[in-house]
């Protein structure tokens, strides 16, 4: 209640508790009932077990806002996730809006209003935070004090037993909440950047949809573990939180321009970035620096984080040439040596921020004997106020830089004491500023396609297998419209002898079920199978492979014999339904390369044939599409539309979750679907 | 030299100065010739044109050691290359210990002598440092005053021009300096760790010899830019140093036991964890919290580094929940929850110490509302005199976790503003207490082998041509051992026709010309070729691809028809000389994987059969080899046969620079050299 009155909140304030007459020099209350007025909000901090009857004397009260600072609820264990049952049904009844429980409450910095109990004063400004984590908040406080950043909103959501950032962000695009937003903050960026700290998702579709939305105006940076075993492990025993595949939140991310942080580190430095600069208008970037050292390091990270060096133009160069000493380096990054002082860097800066190739500039200090470290930094204020390009600093060193720093903190200039950490900044500045500019913001609808024998297909499917058979997966292909090489089950060896004389050599011979995954795991195929004496061979040792398999096994298992696909490149594409975001279509190398190099592309379905397209592109096992070596090149378009067909099957039958095609073989003409497996989810067959 | 008088140097100062009759209260001498005695040491800070005439003084006054600090030699032009040109001379005629010019002094503390111009302090301690830039010394002792930090040496090299890195790293070897080291630091690490900025390295193999040997006794950490092109220009404009293959440097460090660090943030965490922490006796690691959020972040950093999270006995788990509250996680990450005081991190952390599976402890603290920031950093103090294992603490915030820093600092236990470099340091120290611990010290000596059909047949080949043609390279690996599929040049297609009937089909066709680096660019090869028709049209087709060449290029082609290896798997060997670390062996997905999938790993020869073995071991292509799937494992002994005969190959003869071998193919009982090149340095066989 300190953090109220200190945060200068102007509302009134009715302290309730049962045995205290007055708190803090204000009349408190015995209960909810005996309150004067219905207050818009309630603030609960009480034992978890008394919790709920104080909920139904608010709902009582009328009371509609009500946030829980008090722990021992889900995160607990099963009492207490009995408790916040209870909690969620009164909140729901009654139409509440909760926040937590296991929360630490909100700060809002228009009206001033801290309703937090964490020990740090908060700056206003333009960072809007949302954490589900009390304890990053404390730490998000003091680090902000300490670096003179403020925000406007401050939301921790605990256990997000009602509310979740969804409803928060959701509420920060209403007219309510933007007719009330203070002014833009002198100094600082145009953008009122989004932090988020989030162990879950609540509903990813919605949150995606929300976010991309905000990104085209405001950056939205997010840190939000999980991509490990042992981190889930340490999720679940902390907050009970359950995370969907973490490959797929990583390029929902990427899809809608959200900045995902690699760690804490990179939270806090895109939280100043984000706040103090607007990102650069390309991805061009300039050095300035002291000493050579540095500044080749950074060079190097430039290049890493996917930016680029600016290359001055001769002007340029002449104005650096006049004003630099003639030891000093004029080529990007500019060195002005050990010995400049706060002109030198004053005269550098300058020329070089009025090049036009300079979309972002990073300065660089080292405490030389003569530096002029403060005057530096207020020659680097001042010409972050006369140009429009975001400025970046890196002061290394200790006690001697950290008054540059302070001063560059004042005038909202980011600092860093790493000059790698500057140019990764810039770089996910870049990025998000790319997205965009270039992203379209609508999404394309699904398109479904209705087929019958589709339909019948798989509903005729045993009821009790999750995966349909071999034949009947070439068959949903085919059905689908895709390209199937000839095959057919060989009941004997004669039967499959004969089928070469239609088709040609080579061909694969193949055990198949429906319970068998890989089939090469259990020596189930054979491939370049050129005369009769080799399929022979191959008939026999299939056989045999099929002889030292459990005996319920090979009962499943038929032999398929096919043509196979010479002159193509193997590739694996699949969709599979995730159960935060929904259908995911994945591409890559194919056949045994599949699982062993890691060239797995994610992206999130639906989508036009453009994104497909440039998805393509971006893979690792592109070049070999497009022409690479041999001038060719493959029949990429048919691999397009392949994808769109699959795309519209997973559509239009929800009871598929998932699809995997591979190898698919693509040759210069077409793209067919060699080995096809299909997983039904049993439970949605089951409904319908 | 207020810097040597302050670092409280007992030996004579002897200023030299044309005007100046008096110099910060010592008599200052006209000239070199007529100071009073022969000094062990001359300092030289004048205008580079001078040096030289200044230097043949020294050399006739007789002092053996100088140190030039000047600017203004090969880092500023042709001019100044020419100045450094005749340094060198005098230098090594008279056998000086030069060191520079153009570079920043160096720092003893034993006896102590600051003989540098950067303005800050240096507190004694066990950490060794040598830089090429002198610009980073001067960040270096900022942050190492802040960080309360000491060393015992601090030498930059400027230009290099007579002593470099190796002449340090074999000095710090020796007994006269072993003999005069200081005792080992109170409460710091046993080692005396030596921090590397590198530009460029001397004599790479030398280096690497020397970096072997001291590795196994003191923890070596680099930072050497150069990974790209930006940064090798950055560097060329700034010293005028050339830089090797950086992947080649990269597996240099690790097979000598260096770290090698990411960036400067890398370079300074590493110098505290390494200066006061000793190295984790394994890779499992505990963490202490009083915040979920950020113990999930590090939890997934332990396992993203390669450590794991150490698994608690039945007796910790009882003496956590009986010290710990009802609601906190006991589970390692342990949480302490968010009103933990001191005594309750001080019982958890003797808890988790004592456990025997613990190796190293990581500490979290967030500023909580009823946290005892200093009290808990004083509890940690003691805990690491306690226990001899090695504790990492990750304060996060801002002001008020400041003062925690500075108990923590002043008890030397490194603590990192974010937990996920805590974890990366860790990693890094547990990497080289791995490598330490087991690697090999003796490197073992390259085998040779004579063979004068071989001899014959390198020297018969065209003197102007660079690359062997197809069939010369192919004999050279028939007479290196290896085996190599049936084949033979087809003068038409009648023998080419002819060429099944002995070996079977498939066969392949290709074009093969010295002056053909990668024969697919050129639409040169077709696989799979079963039956006569599809020979004639292969035939053809090449043919035709022939045709579309240069005139010139056209008469170097003939046309090879080869028995094709199936059932195998596509592989690269290939052999380097590294102009700084000799033969480079490179392995990994051949055929057209080999250059866009990124499966390449590099091993500097020579190498045991075990050692390649494990190299072949940690690639990704490994479980393709050692049965993956199917259960019949590949003839990875030939492989590893293969790759020693290839390295004898190139040992005994010097002559061949380059040996690639695209694919090999590795089938159940041989591995096949498909298709061969060997390129020869011209110079060194006109030698010969």
């Amino acid at each position: 209640m300190a953090n109220i009155v200190k945060s200068g909140f102007k509302g009134k304030i009715f302290p309730v508790n049962l045995e205290a007459k007055e708190i803090d020099g204000l009349i408190a209350y015995p209960s909810i009932g005996q309150l004067p007025e219905v207050p818009d909000l309630a603030v609960i901090a009480i034992p978890a077990p008394l919790v709920t009857n104080i909920l139904r004397e608010i709902v009582i009260k009328g009371i509609k806002n009500v946030v829980i600072l008090s722990a021992g609820f889900k995160e607990s264990g099963p009492e207490g996730e009995q408790l916040e049952k209870e909690l969620v049904d009164i909140a729901n009844g009654a139409n509440l809006n909760l926040l937590g429980p296991n929360c630490l409450g909100f700060v809002n910095s228009h009206p001033p209003l801290n309703l937090t109990f964490a020990q740090a004063d908060c700056n206003p400004g333009n960072i809007r935070f949302i954490t589900q984590s009390g304890a990053i908040a404390a730490s998000v406080f003091d680090w902000c004090e300490q670096n003179e950043l403020g925000f406007s909103d401050f939301i921790t959501l605990g256990n997000k037993s009602t509310l979740g950032e969804n409803d928060i962000l959701e509420y920060w695009q209403s007219e309510n909440y933007k007719n009330n937003l203070p002014p833009i903050v002198e100094n600082a960026s145009l953008s009122r950047p989004i932090g988020l700290y989030l162990e879950s998702l609540t509903k990813g579709k919605d949150f995606l949809d929300l976010a991309k939305k905000i990104s085209k105006v405001d950056p939205i940076f997010i840190l939000k573990p999980g991509k490990t075993k042992a981190a889930a492990r340490a999720m679940q025993s902390h907050t009970g939180a359950i995370t969907g595949e973490d490959a797929v939140f990583e390029v929902a991310c990427r899809q809608v321009g959200i900045t995902r942080c690699d760690g804490l580190e990179d939270f806090f430095d895109l939280a100043r970035a984000f706040s103090w600069e607007n990102p650069p208008a390309g991805s061009s970037v300039a050095i300035i620096s002291n000493a050579g050292g540095p500044a080749v390091i950074s060079a190097e990270a430039v290049e890493n984080e996917g930016l680029s060096l600016a290359s001055f133009d001769e002007q340029t160069e002449r104005q650096l040439v006049e004003y630099l000493p003639r030891t000093a380096s004029i080529i990007n990054p500019v060195d002005v040596l050990g010995d400049a002082l706060a002109e030198r860097y004053a005269n550098a800066i300058k020329i070089v921020l009025q090049e036009p190739s300079v979309h972002a500039l990073i300065v660089i200090l080292t405490p030389q004997l003569m530096t002029e470290i403060e005057s530096t930094s207020r020659v680097i204020a001042q010409a972050s106020q006369q140009f429009k390009k975001p400025i970046f600093c890196s002061f290394i060193g200790g006690h001697h830089i950290a008054k540059g720093e302070e001063i560059l903190n004042q005038a909202k200039i980011p600092s860093f004491r790493y000059p790698e950490r500057a140019v990764k900044v810039v770089a996910a500045m870049w990025r998000w500023q790319k997205w965009r500019s270039t992203a379209a913001i609508d999404t394309p609808q699904p398109l479904t396609t209705n087929n019958p024998d589709l339909e019948s297909l798989i509903f005729s499917s045993s009821k009790d297998s999750k995966a349909l058979s071999f034949e009947e997966a070439n068959r949903t292909m085919y059905l689908t419209g895709l390209s199937t090489p000839l095959c057919q089950v060989a009941k004997d060896f004669e039967s499959a002898a004969s089928f070469p004389q239609a088709t040609g050599w080579p061909v694969v011979l193949k055990l198949s079920s429906p319970a068998i995954v890989h089939k090469t795991d259990v020596n189930g195929v054979v491939t370049d199978i050129t005369n009769y004496e080799a399929l022979k061979l191959a008939w026999n040792s299939l056989l045999e492979n099929k002889r030292a398999l459990e005996q319920q096994l090979q009962t499943t298992i038929s032999i398929i014999i096919q043509k196979q696909i010479t002159h193509g490149v193997e590739l694996i594409v699949g969709i599979k339904r995730d159960l935060d975001f929904g259908p995911v279509l994945l591409f890559g190398a194919g056949g045994l390369y599949a699982e062993i190099l890691s060239d797995h592309n994610l992206l999130l379905l639906p989508a036009t044939a453009d994104q497909i397209g440039n998805f393509i592109k971006s893979s690792k096992v592109n070049p070999m599409l497009n022409g690479y070596r041999s001038k060719i090149p493959l029949a990429v378009d048919r691999l397009i539309e392949m994808i769109g067909k699959l795309s519209r099957l997973v559509y239009c039958k929800p009871e598929i979750s998932e699809i995997e095609i591979n190898p698919v073989v693509l040759t210069e003409t077409a793209a067919f679907a060699v080995d096809s497996r299909v997983i039904l989810s049993p439970a949605l067959k089951l409904q319908k």
